[in-house]
């Protein structure tokens, strides 16, 4: 990344995000570790066009805060979303879902996870490219 | 604010700051409303050069994520701390502080209240231009 590019970004890229979880190339940075008094962790996620998690739930919910880029989000039996910088969604506790970046757009957010006293995350299946290339 | 300026700005600005808890011009962008599933309630929050809050507390934890410039952070009995775009800081529940931009630089920071069922804030009185001008 050179540095007119780089000028604008808040943070850094991290780690590279598990393959066993996500399809692409993702980054994730951790911002604050989860706080067993706050009951909340926070990192920074940053997505490759074409990226993105498998489903998964929030046990204690989330947050994303778009912060650069236009991605997508999608509930189970609801409709593939696109979210775009500025963006912010609010994600019950155990509703199932995904989200990463659109095919041409690289995509970044950060993500609150709330009441992690319950849980912080519970790793489902793939999404597919017959999912990911649904969206219209 | 012309659009070379605002075209790497995440958020509208929002509303004014209220004068009895802030000195100088802030604004205040509500992006999640206080949520009773989630516990969290999420505000962008823009400080002018040399405007801060009140001191204060928050029953439930705060934590700032800065975005954008440089500006102080400082809890109740400690010295004052720079902090700078890309800087997170976690506020325990009920520990006095108070935040803001340092004199000659805008600053932007997000604000997670966690664990809102245990209140959002407790105003306190005025930073003094003696307090904000102590900085060394």
């Amino acid at each position: 990344m050179n540095i007119a590019e780089n000028q604008h970004v808040i943070f850094e890229k991290g780690e590279k995000a598990p393959v066993d979880y996500f399809t692409g190339t993702a980054w994730v940075k951790l911002l604050v570790p989860n706080d067993p008094t706050l009951n909340c962790q926070i990192g920074n996620v940053v997505f490759e066009p074409g990226a993105r998690n498998n489903w998964h739930t929030h046990p204690g919910g989330q947050i994303l805060i778009v912060t650069e880029g236009v991605g997508y989000y999608q509930e189970k039996g609801k409709p593939m979303q696109e979210i775009r910088k500025g963006d912010v969604v609010t994600i019950p506790p155990d509703v199932e879902h995904w989200h990463g970046a659109s095919p041409d757009s690289k995509f970044t957010h950060i993500a609150v996870n709330t009441n992690t006293q319950n849980g912080l995350v519970v790793w489902l299946e793939r999404v597919t490219d017959e999912e990911y290339y649904s969206f219209r």
